[in-house]
């Protein structure tokens, strides 16, 4: 319905900017190796991961990026992308993603990853990228480095700033969501608090954080940083506590940051009418429903982002892929969005519930606009 | 589909009854007023609450009755608003809602609001206005004209008898969602528990009750007064922590309370599903997604219904519209529960699942008939 | 939309396994004992368990059956239920639904119900039946039976070993969710904690099990028996505390048990997402919406399977109906099984997201292949 309309042209064409997305892996790929980065689970025994609704889609719609017929069986895609080699592949798909801007979370598994740069070179027609700083991997640096607890409030503070102050950088991020869940004391942690706790993470020789206070500790730091913090919430790998993930859990801690930052919920599914709730009544709060996005698949995109759209203001909803890995999922992500909100809007438009000049500002709100308006590239970053 | 099929049809002649609203504003709005009245946030700099899918709602289907085309620009909307002015407004809007009975919640920012029966007047064709009580407002009453700690339990119960043996009330509401949430201890308080808690609240002042013992016993007081209960669970204005406003916390405390008075759950979105589940094994829960109708818009109200009612029992589902301040809401949110449902049971009809003299049934219990069983408005109140 | 297209066909066509069902009463019911059966609440005076999405399905696809019109009146219905007789109603509606496997809980309410064989023989056409060991019915024939509490664990243990070996059980099952809803310390418990547990039940005089100790120790002792692991999750009757019975809580416990049993989620409506995601991100985890179905009906199947496979990997859906009491619950779980996921695939082909040989292919795993694959019923059970 809609596929040639004009909703579905406009979204068709429109340079997006990918808030929230991560490198892809510049070596070749067997079989194995391609199913492991397709699935938030893990390669098992008899269950290939193919066998998903991603797996479904990259079959669909990737295969002909690569010469394939639509639904080339597992065997042939991984054969003839490992044949045609990374570069190439790399190159096909995330030029067809047509993302004009690249939000690079470059703190996740990043050996073996493009960096932001070559992210965005690789797909070419003069995309840029940005990169995202997590936070959580500046504070475990800061421990890898040694640093006495009472320093350690102080140490850290320095060392994000340091971080976000590197040309480049637009945006910092917390994985808090994988770590202790949203359901933390709001407040800030006093510094007798952050100190007990970074000595009882650093006598343990520090590592994964994951310290109530100390989480609390870097929210309230990135408060201070000045720029939009993105938040994991939602869907994840099995590290997830997913009931601990639903953002309304950070209403209060949304009421005494107030005023600061913007407050970027990523993903947000199967929670994303809760965060629709939040983007709706907190001035800071803005969402996107990437990951979900390539994970359910074009032809699920649009029951997501409908129930996302539900009462979100038009400002509210960015698109990001938050693809990992492989560049199926920059494509796929980019796909979804795009056909999925051209769906939905375009329904609206032949019901006469929305005007047409509407809809296609909307559209270009979300695929691109907001993140302009919240992140501010035009800056001199 | 089906827009002037014979459940459209029905749907849209159907007095209604809107169980649980609230009186519009009687003075003239400028944007600036009209846009604060139309989001559950506020009027945020850059971001029009006009650009929120209940905006582009008012655009579609309120301006043609204020003389405008289709989709009119926001500017020009409230233009017109203003000089229409509100009384005009306010008649056209509420008369087209075609709602014959209001239950109208005067316990929230009463001040420059219609009351009860000016709104009913306002509708013209004979419509009628009853009252809910909102036992917040008259603890907090009772709080502010001055109690001692172990006289408060008794004279709060004496304010609530007298307040719902005035003529014309209906039911008492409870804002707990809004206050504590729900997941308090389910069982009555102890006198002492009561004077202690009351001791505590008064020796600060009173004001906003929020105290969890005192909310016990306003929900125990509640149910000794007969008459049905209305709970706002869900969406809300920030004041809420949505996740403990899920009404399947309450699934104790209606245990405790089984067989003393029907318990409304008002709104109830996202948490329709649970609400249904509760509607489904308790005798005494009934629910709307009041609120969410205009909030979503038509366009998105069958999707909301098509949750709510999985389900739920046929005498279970009633409508509301929670509307508050500007008649918009009354008109949007019946026109989108009209629609929602016609199409949604039309579709049941289409494809054989229901016959058609069924799907009528169901259509005129959910807008009139389920609403005049519970509240009995055919008594003398 | 494609009811006769080549997955309506197929999955109409497909001998179904229900993995998780449980008798039928065996002796007449007048409108008052099927009408009890009919609904998760009970009867209330004044609101038919026909005034149901159940109860309309009832009437539209069972009467048929009993040579009534669709959607003959309720009163017709129950009187041609009786004439009929039991034994003909259940052979019509069990042989109808074209279940070639069922596996049957017996731990719920099994006087006056089939056994399972004689569910299997009812529904003729070769069915064969298994048995499901529910594991609270072993606990409390312990308890029933006498035992000292530091003897508790291993005679619990042995009575499980006795149970489960038996011929055609094939798998265990666990109402924990009713119990005590799933937010359980996931640690095994102690000797000691259990023998003190223990003592506390048996001290009481058993009965009910709703210990959390003792409830970690069955599903502990669960896992140690080798066989699948059946979870209620979700909607069920007023005894769930239905926020508690969301599977996510589990995702600690899934992490310890990782590389031992199965953990076959239950029903899960309203958490379907939430149980989808743990399908993804665990290999042991796989998912139905068994009782969901027939209680939404076959029109709605259709939307609550598309959540539930919206990220599901296509080895881990399975069916079930969790029919109880009455055939009805067998005929329509499987029929709204058959057409929503035809209708669902159907879709998803026709967009061409889809290849037909996939979709058949995934119609076949749901419906049968899966649950073959996870209860090895050509092993010598």
């Amino acid at each position: 319905m809609g596929a040639d309309g004009p909703l579905a042209r406009t979204l068709a064409a429109l340079p997006l900017v990918d808030h929230h997305c991560h490198g892809v892996v510049t070596a070749g790929l067997d079989r194995a190796g391609f199913e492991s980065l397709l699935t938030e689970g893990a390669a098992w025994p008899g269950v290939s991961p193919f066998d998903t609704p991603v797996g479904v889609a990259v079959r669909r719609h990737c295969a002909p990026l690569l010469d394939l017929p639509r639904h080339a069986p597992a065997e042939e895609y991984v054969d003839r992308r490992a044949g045609l080699g990374a570069a190439e592949v790399n190159r096909r798909l995330l030029s067809a993603a047509g993302t004009e801007v690249f939000c690079v979370d470059t703190g996740f598994g990043p050996d073996g990853l493009t960096t932001a740069g070559q992210l965005a070179e690789a797909a070419g027609a003069g995309a840029v990228a940005y990169e995202v700083v997590r936070l959580e991997g500046v504070a475990e640096a800061v421990a890898t480095a040694g640093v006495e607890p009472d320093e350690y409030a102080g140490v850290f503070e320095s060392a994000a700033w340091a971080a976000v102050r590197r040309p480049g950088v637009v945006a910092v991020k917390s994985v808090a969501a994988y770590r202790t869940g949203f359901d933390l004391d709001p407040a800030r942690p006093t510094d007798a608090e952050v100190t007990g706790a970074a000595g009882r993470w650093l006598a343990r020789g520090g590592g994964r954080l994951a310290d109530p206070v100390l989480m609390r500790h870097l929210l309230w730091t990135a408060v201070g940083l000045g720029l939009p913090l993105q938040l994991h919430t939602g869907f994840g790998d099995n590290d997830i506590r997913l009931h601990r993930s639903d953002p309304t859990h950070l209403t209060d801690w949304l009421h005494l940051t107030s005023g600061t930052v913007p407050v970027m919920l990523l993903h947000c599914w199967p929670y994303q009418r809760q965060a629709a709730y939040l983007a709706a009544v907190f001035e800071q709060v803005y969402l996107d429903v990437g990951l979900a996005l390539h994970h359910v698949g074009p032809g699920r995109a649009r029951a997501v982002l409908a129930e996302a759209t539900e009462i979100t203001p038009f400002r509210k909803l960015l698109y990001s892929s938050d693809a990992y890995g492989v560049a199926e999922f920059h494509l796929l992500g980019a796909l979804a969005f795009r056909r999925g909100l051209a769906a939905l809007l375009q329904e609206r438009v032949d019901s006469d519930e929305l005007s047409l000049p509407d809809a296609l500002r909307i559209a270009r709100w979300a695929g691109r606009d907001n993140a302009r308006r919240v992140y501010r590239f035009t800056d001199d970053t």
